[in-house]
Parts: C-alpha cells; sequence; structure tokens
C-alpha cells in the first residue's frame, strides 16, 4: 500500500539495536557520535527561550521568502562576517533538510539526478529519494587528507544531472575543499549547467589557526545556493530555521527566486514567533556558538596529541564538529564499534557516513571534553588496536 | 535549468494583477476574500504570545511524531469534543501543506495519482505535482445544495490511484458529505485499496444550529489520514503546527505510522517551542475560536438575509468561514469580480475553486461583520446584477 520512495526494510541496523539494547541495561553511554548541541552541556543564554515570546508574532503576514525583517537581520550578519549579501537573495526554511527539498523541487524532475559528496552525512539518498530524485556519489579520497576524484566526478555526470552538492566543512571529515576543487566544482557546473549547492552549515567552526570563518569562494558564472542555519550557527536546531542563500548570474539567480517563491509559498514552514527572534537569536546565539567553537577546537587538539604516536592516524578536518580517525583494519564493519559498546562507548564507525569500512571511525568533537578523554583513552587501550 | 514540477507561467493572473494596482492606488480595499484570521479584527490573548517563552524548548529532543507532551494535548483535545485518541496515532507537522506532502511521499510512487475534490482549494494540485504525484478531480455538483457525483468518482479511479482526498467541511462551499456519501468512500476505498485523507481543518466551525463539531464518521475498515492544525482551530496559522491523525485496520495503522516516522525524521520541521507552548494554546485558543464561530455565524445570517428575495441564492454551507453565492450568471468570468473592483470590494469568482464559472462567487465570513455588510450591499445594488 506504501511508496516504494523508502528502503524496504525499517529494522535497525545490528550495531543500532545493540546500542539501543546496551543504553536499555547500562543506562548512560559515553556518547561520541552526539551532535546534539542542546544536550551537550553548553551553558545557553535563557534569552534565547524568552526570545520567542513578541506580541509582533501574533499578525500573519505571510512571505514565501520569509519576513523582510528576519531575513535583513542574516544580511547583516553575512556582512558582519565580510560576506555582504541583500535580504532579497534569501529564502528561510524551517531546516536544511527543508531547503534540499525545495531545491529538488526547484532544478529535478523526478528520475533526474543529483551529485554527492562521499564520504558524507547519510541523510542525502534519502531525502533525494523521497523527491523522486536519484543520486550519484562522487568521492573524496584518503590520502592523509582528503582528495576530490575529479576524473570520477567528470565521469559521474550525466545528462539528466541537475545539480552538484557540496558540503564546506564536510560532515564527517571536516575537509573543505581547496582553490583547485573549488576551480574543478565551478569548471563543471558552468560546463554541464548543474547548480551548485553549497551547504556551509558547519562554516562557523574552523579548525585552523587564525581563521575565523570558513569562506566560500565567489562563483560568478555559477548559479549558487548556499545552506545554512541555526542548527550549527547558534546550536538550536529545534528553533526550525534555515536558509537559501540565491547567488550566481543575475538573470537566472531572479529566476530561481522567482520559482521558489511559489514553491515556498505552497509550504510556508517558518513559524513567525522564531522570524520575529532571528535578531535577537542571531546577537545572543554567538554566545553559544563561542563555546562550541571553543569545545570542539580543545577536543581536536586532545584526540591529536592523545593519539600521536599510536596506531591510530588523525585525518585532521578544517572545520565542523567531528573527527574521521583510521585505526589499524579490524574484522568485520562493526567490530570496532561493538569493542567499544562493551566499554560503554558509542562511536559511528566510517560506513555510517560511507567511508570504506576498513578502519575508519568518526568520533564526535561537540562531546563534553571528559567524555572525549575517556572515551579515546578507552579506544587507545582496546586489545583489537593493541594487536593490529 | 528548471523543473516542469510547477505550472510554466508564473505571469499573475488579470484580476490580481488588477486587485494589486488598485490597491497601489486607493490603498485599503473591502476585502471579501480574507482568510486570514490574524487580520480579521479579532481579540487575540497575548498569552498566544507569550507560551512560546518556556526554557524547556531549549532542549531539543527530537521525535519524529512530534514531542509526547504536545501529543497528549492534542489527544486530550479530541477527548474533549467525544472523539477520544491515543497520542500514538498522532504525527506533528509544520502545516497541513506538509501534512499533504507526507503522505504523498508515503503512499505515492511518482506518476501515481489521488482524487481531490472539486470545487475545492486551488492548492492540491500544485501540493500534488511537486510530489510528482497527479490529480483527478472529482465533483460535487450544485443542485441547490452540493451533491457528489457517484458515478464520476466511480469512472475516475485507476489501477494507480492511491487516495482519496475529501475535505470536510469543504473549502470554499462549507459541504459536509451525507451519511450517504461517506459510505460511499468508504466502500470505494475498502474495494481499490485507497487511503482516505479526510481534511477537517474547518471541523470546529460547524454552521447548523445545535451542532459543536463536525464529526467524522468511524470508518473501521479505511486505513485514514484525518488531518488538523492550529491554522484554523485557533486561528494562528504562523505557530506552524498540524497533524495527522492515523486510523483504520490495526496493522494497516501500525504500518503507515513506521513509515511515516523515517519520512517525518527526514525533515523534523516542527520547532520545539510551538511544542512546549501548544497546551496553553490549545486551552486559550478556544477563546479566538469562539469568536471566529460567532462571527462566521453571524456574516451567514446577515448575507442570507440581505439576499433573500434577489437575484441571488445561497448554497447554505455546514460549516467553514466562505459562503458560496449563486448569482444570475453574466459575461466573462472575472466580469462580477472586476465590477466590485471599480467599487473597492474584492470577491473570488467561483472558478478560483473550481466552481462553474459561470455565476459563482465565494465570500469569506471571517471578515469583519461592517465590511460584510458593505459588502454585500455593494453586490446587491450592482447594475449587471439588476439587469440579469
Ligand atoms: C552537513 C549537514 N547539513 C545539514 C544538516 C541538518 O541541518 P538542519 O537541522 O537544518 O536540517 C546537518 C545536520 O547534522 C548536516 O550535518
Ligand atoms: C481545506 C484546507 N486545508 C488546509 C489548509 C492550510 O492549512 P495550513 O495553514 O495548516 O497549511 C487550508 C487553508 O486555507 C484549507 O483551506
Amino acid at each position: 500500500m506504501f511508496s516504494t520512495r523508502l528502503p524496504a526494510s525499517l529494522v535497525p541496523t545490528p550495531l543500532s539495536a545493540a546500542v539501543a539494547a546496551r543504553r536499555r541495561r547500562h543506562g548512560r553511554l559515553l556518547d561520541l557520535t552526539l551532535s546534539n548541541p542542546t544536550m551537550a552541556g553548553l551553558a545557553y543564554p535563557e534569552t534565547l527561550a524568552t526570545a520567542f515570546s513578541n506580541v509582533a508574532a501574533l499578525r500573519y503576514e505571510p512571505d514565501p521568502r520569509g519576513l523582510r525583517s528576519a531575513r535583513e537581520a542574516i544580511a547583516r550578519w553575512q556582512g558582519s562576517i565580510g560576506e555582504p549579501v541583500s535580504s532579497d537573495q534569501l529564502v528561510l526554511t524551517a531546516s536544511t533538510s527543508e531547503a534540499y527539498s525545495l531545491l529538488f523541487k526547484l532544478l529535478c524532475d523526478p528520475g533526474n539526478r543529483v551529485l554527492v559528496p562521499c564520504p558524507s552525512y547519510p541523510l542525502f539518498e534519502h531525502l533525494a529519494h523521497l523527491d523522486a530524485v536519484a543520486v550519484d556519489r562522487y568521492t573524496f579520497r584518503d590520502a592523509g587528507r582528503w582528495m576530490l576524484d575529479e576524473s570520477e566526478l567528470r565521469a559521474s555526470i550525466t545528462p539528466t544531472t541537475r545539480a552538484l552538492i557540496v558540503v564546506a566543512p564536510n560532515n564527517p571529515t571536516g575537509h573543505v575543499p581547496t582553490d583547485r576543487e573549488w576551480d574543478v566544482f565551478a569548471d563543471l557546473c558552468h560546463r554541464h549547467g548543474l547548480a551548485l549547492i553549497v551547504d556551509e552549515v558547519f562554516s562557523a567552526y574552523p579548525l585552523t589557526a587564525g581563521v575565523t570563518h570558513v569562506p566560500i569562494p565567489d562563483m560568478p558564472g555559477v548559479l549558487t545556493f548556499r545552506l545554512n542555519g541555526l542548527s550549527k550557527l547558534i546550536g538550536l536546531p529545534q528553533a526550525k530555521l534555515s536558509w537559501i542563500l540565491v547567488t550566481g548570474p543575475d538573470d537566472l539567480a531572479q529566476a530561481a527566486l522567482d520559482v521558489l517563491d511559489v514553491i515556498a509559498d505552497t509550504y510556508l514552514s517558518v513559524a513567525t514567533p522564531v522570524q520575529v527572534a532571528l535578531p535577537v537569536l542571531l546577537e545572543t546565539g554567538a554566545e553559544v556558538r563561542r563555546q562550541i567553537l571553543d569545545r570542539v577546537r580543545s577536543n581536536l587538539a586532545h584526540v591529536a596529541s592523545r593519539v600521536a604516536g599510536s596506531t591510530i592516524d588523525v585525518r585532521t578536518p578544517d572545520g565542523g564538529w567531528s573527527v574521521v580517525l583510521r585505526v589499524p583494519c579490524v574484522g568485520g564493519p562493526d567490530d570496532l564499534a561493538l569493542a567499544l559498546l562493551d566499554r560503554d562507548v558509542i562511536v559511528h564507525p566510517g560506513y555510517f557516513y560511507d567511508l570504506p569500512h576498513d578502519g575508519f571511525v568518526v568520533i564526535s568533537l561537540l562531546a563534553g571534553e571528559a567524555d572525549v578523554r575517556e572515551g579515546i583513552d578507552t579506544l587507545c587501550s582496546l586489545p583489537l588496536l593493541q594487536l593490529a
């Protein structure tokens, strides 16, 4: 009776079943997959809650792009990081997931294709299939650092490919494309008439000393949709406010905005209270962002120094909330995660993010410093790794 | 570069262009198409704004169906109107539009079909096409009152039809299916394996004396998705909270909920502040609902008495926020609306809702009483109608 847009089987994986079972028996586990900032023991100013109360929100003034006052607050924030934009280039959405959905509807007829990065965040395939869009992967290969497989990317473009998705910084590798890689993306999009979708939700979390924001280069010849939102920028995923920034050739960007208006007008998913609160949220949220940035930097420094000289290698991220470790190859794909689970530590095996499953593990840098210390100690002491 | 999921032309209709032009020149027009309750001069208790401020909302606990506490508040409200449900049968969405989108994804492969009522709300076709779903209409014919064309409905079912949408009360006719019509729906769904989608967003606005809520009959053999939400129930569309109530054969309903979990988990569109506020909103919102119900009932009584004995006929609605008038047939489809616009009154011509365009006009009953009085006076005094 149901569609085939979803995976046929909804059965939990053996690993997630094992995690659930152990949680039931042991209570709190040491969770190094943590991605929910509101559960990370950070101090959230109360203003981030009280800002939602405003009698101005008792008026509903539907605008497919979102309230101008909210878009202007985002434009001011963009200006403050040295990337001025106009509020007219912005379209608000309830989440980045919704932004992807609107863009798939804008760009793709059913059966059309989009290019998604590998390794990456596992949601793209779901999101695309639910909108009747097919995905092809293009790979960043592990060579001590992550390098785009250019020829594979070129070969993956078909006549029905409509868009190229770049996640910068990538989740989970933290890789930011090099200038050369951006040039390849811009060139391919230009030559094949693809739209470029840049997911920059982690751009406020650079992990390189001296950098305050991961910049996205200007690509004036390419219709580009840049995605960002409150989930990561101020650690408030439950506020449900993200946005699409449309750039590129003027007439193309305008045409895209005109059609996006019609699509967004069909759903109008963003609540008014968060739009009215946005100027305060962006201002006050900087406190949360600072705490998260301190946390991920300090955790990364600890992980790097703790594993130095061991059999574990760090794939140093350029930005983001996670780090990929290369561990000496062990048996089955879940063996390492299961061995850690036996010691009450949860990690994501690399294959969860489409990393080759021989010997990658992903560690959250958002988790509390004590948890990361203890978790990495446990990892380093695993007999599995000692023997390798 | 863009998909064909949207109408090729985004050019405004001549009527909407004329309305926009006149608005620019004359300022406020008398708007008898008003559907935004927050612009209707009602008294909204401030609690409906302050309820959004709650430090509990600083925690994000994603649940694909929505916070249990919010679903329990809805279940309590359902119980209070004599239709007890379990919070496990409920899935929260940001809007009814999103609810349709999730259901289309659940039920329909690309190219599958759904049956939508005619006349009705013009959004269904957009919503369906954006999800790569095709629509077929089934008609309620005007026979002084609205009557389902049963044989047309039967003939419209194809092997790829997946769902039947019923809007009860209908927008704009206000028609609620008769017992016989519900039986036909249940029988056809059962025999053809269709899901039934019942849009009951206007169910709290019965226009028949003595009725306090438009009931949806029990159809135990049919997988049914009932849609409702804060937009109409408490006049707060900007809160962005709606829900799907899943009923029907136990195993089928459970299977639908399991798949809906995966789909909703991909988007998680409902903000936490409105979920935390929901118990207060449902309680306090009753004040807004009472005002709206008084307003629509009084406006309907006035319209009916004002046109009595004239060339205009009222198609008495069973519920909802609008009334359809049958007016003596005039020239082009926009002639009547344009003649009223000349007198600063805006109405929706019937074809906007797929009513046959010879001689129907739709009047909002949500507009202020003085506006409705003046607007109907203007309508009754049109030379166009005097001559007919
Ligand atoms: C790369 C990336 N994009 C988007 C998102 C989702 O953001 P949102 O909460 O706005 O849907 C995530 C969440 O982890 C992410 O990792
Ligand atoms: C029949 C019907 N369903 C749904 C909606 C939309 O409700 P929401 O604001 O929840 O998307 C409307 C709005 O007018 C409507 O008339």
